[in-house]
């Protein structure tokens, strides 16, 4: 295995489960993988106990659509698998079709950086059955990993308060694109910089760093290595003064501080990393002050996550920058979003779709139906409420939208005499992409935009405000007319 | 950006943090990028409250180390950094010496599906400061999150009690490779199979998966779509059977058991995947036997881990195979295992070694100095205890060995009347690869070995015992002359 050259040098196409392929398989024999389908993805609750979540990985997905198609050695392997007797899982004229398979689907999703809700399709996929559904896997790992931390990233921000957030992670993420997917959503959600340089290389997402502690062990004193530090770099100088003692360590600082003043270079800053960092913060900024410092600043570092940040600026901790690793990269108290990917509609023979849904013992785990677009209302720029409809459904001017949790929170809407917009744009139509890709940093740009627009109390992370997203009611009486149906009651 | 394109055409090196590159463009100025060094990479606690931890992941290492070299497009790409004044960070003579550099390191590691603990070096890394240091954030990346996938699928599959674990993981996973190295570690760990297809063909797992609640759905009945699967595939019959009633789906699929029978195809089983699954297992056990299919089994998913596997089988359960995903594939209850990577000594310019440590107010922050060696003591094949030691001093036969979090805990061990091994073993040598990999089978066979040597205590999920490891008294005595030193007492 060679991790650069065999690992990525082909095609991720098999980035899918096996029983993408085994269902591709039964639907092509029995006839039906032409058939025109509908697939929703959607997540069922906010992480982090929060009141909203940012999607994003709409460019990873674009780049994986725009590049799906089966290599002669995946089909090679898939030529190998066998069932539970041993004898091959696909035949050949299968392979064959693989082979000449193109993507023909059209893909419509939410642009990357919009402010979502449970149960609003972020990504829908529509064409033939066989294609939706090989695209199952990859685009739930995509979109659930991406969000989860674009999301995370935003909290921390709000906890920040404006300040810098800098993020760390490389060390602690989840694998190789498990770090550079994290850096991509992380700039997204808010933070300012990653430590990551491949992320920088790749993304064009800036990159901060100065040095470890394992500089100052090299160098037969604290003060020797700040020193020689601020030779060579005297452009990039944050001392990490904790590595024997905290105060002693700021007091080195102060006086390489001095010399690269005297140079005309500037002193921006300390990060501590470790220890009791209100109180380091605070005896630090007086230290600082007291020598001339008031604008170095001081940058804190060590396992830090919305919480502890909201807990420092209780305390009046001076740290006015934030060195953010393990917490956000694995999203550490929710590390999975649990997005799901649902059929919702089939064409039958007769050219009309019939909605589909997934029945459950759980309300929140059946599936809406149809082919949904999310209308969002909104007055005086701040966002109201969200509609799922059926796009094959006209609309009137008034609408009644209705919690799909709860049939009894309902809502009216007049739409002449609100502002609204679909949230749902194309992104391939047969297989083409039509979609304009924003660069990376409009879309954190947009990500600021958006949490402009929502209500303070869906921004809290205690008890957040519940944003209203209700299904349109035909919508909602056609989901309810299915599940009575398919119980037969 | 080309996911499969750009994003690892070239090369991993700058897959490290900024701060290692600022710190060898330091290091290579103040004329000191060739001394000698020692790094070691361990972690401080057992991942999941656990007593054991299985390193892994050096195959990736041994990898990316045969690939480290600057390519072009990195260089040019550091090239455009800027330091806070806007002026470039690196001075051109730099680059071309990166652009020249060759990996020279020697590299010694403990093999993977060891069974590892608290402070032992995992990996120790001996070479010039500067190549030493640029390996820190790659390395930590790669053992941190596969060490800790692996440990989780171990876990999980002790509470299978020997039944399949089934990996489920990748639409859940932390990006792509957060997906393939779980997939990998998992396998290690002791699973039996991925539904990762991409997994399957790069490693060489076994890979299995048979169809979702989407295609009973594309069929007008349960039964019509279990007909239809078993048609075209009866050799990979199991199925699933909640899409709308759990105990109807059971029934639907007897019904195409029999007609499996007929064709003398085997009902290889069922998967539940919602709802009570102890209470459906066994209704489903009992329907099953009833109908003569007493060896079909019964798979169950559904954010499964080695707690609820624990408690469905003090529930008597019928589930004879487990489907893990989400909870396995991001370790999600500590989806970060936090190893570190640490100088430890460094050569002086007469050419001794110093050895190395960074203080700090927690004593378990307090690296442990020297060119360490781990012994690991055995008898009647059941591991005792692990010492380390500094391999630069000569040992007798008779050893204390201290706990470096409690020196007051101490053990007596005479080599002479017992076996012993030393765990880490020489990787590269002078930048040139001299291990053997096993293949991934030998590995997790090796695995099911390790966890046979372990006492069971060690393997308890509450409580676990602490396996004794301990400093060697010499070494013990220079860390602690190392902290006074530097504290000044």
């Amino acid at each position: 295995m060679k991790i650069t050259q065999d690992l990525y040098k082909s095609s991720l196409t098999l980035l899918t489960d096996l029983y993408q392929l085994t269902m591709a398989y039964g639907y092509w024999k029995s006839g039906i993988s032409e058939k025109q389908g509908v697939f929703n993805l959607f997540f069922r609750d906010n992480p982090f106990g929060g009141g909203y979540t940012i999607t994003c990985g709409l460019e990873y997905i674009i780049d994986f659509l725009n590049n799906f198609r089966f290599h002669d050695d995946d089909l090679k392997y898939l030529k190998t698998l066998k069932g539970y007797n041993g004898t091959p899982l696909f035949e050949k004229a299968f392979l064959d079709y693989l082979k000449k398979l193109t993507f023909t689907c059209q893909v419509d999703a939410i642009p990357e950086g919009t402010v979502v809700f449970p149960h609003e399709p972020l990504i829908r996929v529509q064409g033939p059955l066989l294609q939706c559904q090989l695209l199952e896997t990859p685009l739930l790992n995509i979109i659930n990993f991406q969000s989860l931390i674009a999301t995370k990233a935003s909290r921390i921000n709000i906890a920040a308060n404006g300040e810098p957030v800098m993020e760390f992670g490389l060390r602690r993420a989840q694998g190789i694109d498990g770090a550079l997917a994290a850096s991509r959503a992380a700039f997204i959600g808010g933070c300012s910089s990653t430590s990551n340089v491949l992320a920088g290389k790749l993304f064009g997402i800036p990159v901060a760093g100065t040095h470890a502690h394992s500089w100052v062990m090299s160098f037969e004193s604290e003060l020797e290595a700040f020193r020689a530090y601020a030779k060579v770099l005297p452009n990039n100088c944050v001392f990490l003064v904790d590595t024997y003692d905290t105060l002693e360590g700021v007091k080195n600082a102060i006086e390489v501080g001095k010399m690269l003043k005297d140079d005309k270079e500037e002193f921006v800053g300390i990060r501590i990393d470790s220890g009791d960092l209100a109180y380091f913060s605070q005896k630090a900024r007086k230290l600082l002050d007291d020598a001339g410092f008031k604008n170095t600043m001081i940058i804190a570092s060590n396992d830090l996550d919305e919480n502890i940040i909201t807990s420092l600026k209780q305390q009046d901790s001076a740290i006015k920058a934030w060195g953010i690793g393990t917490k956000l990269v694995t999203a550490f108290d929710q590390p999975a979003l649990g997005a799901v990917y649902k059929l919702a509609a089939l064409k039958n023979t007769k050219d009309q779709w019939e909605y589909k849904l997934k029945l459950s013992e759980q309300a929140i785990k059946v599936n809406n139906p149809g082919i949904q677009q999310v209308r969002r209302f909104f007055n005086q720029n701040k966002y109201q409420a969200d509609m799922i409809y059926d796009s094959q459904h006209p609309l009137g001017n008034k609408h009644i939208i209705i919690d799909p949790m709860d049939p009894t929170r309902r809502k009216y809407i007049d739409s002449a005499k609100t502002n609204y917009k679909d949230l749902l744009v194309p992104v391939f139509k047969k297989g083409k992409p039509v979609y304009d890709l924003p660069d990376i940093r409009s879309i954190r740009e947009f990500v600021q935009q958006e949490m402009g627009k929502m209500d303070k109390g869906l921004k809290r992370f205690v008890n957040p405000h519940s944003f209203p997203v209700g299904l349109e009611k035909k919508l909602y009486d056609l989901k309810t007319k299915l599940v009575l149906d398919l119980r037969k009651i």
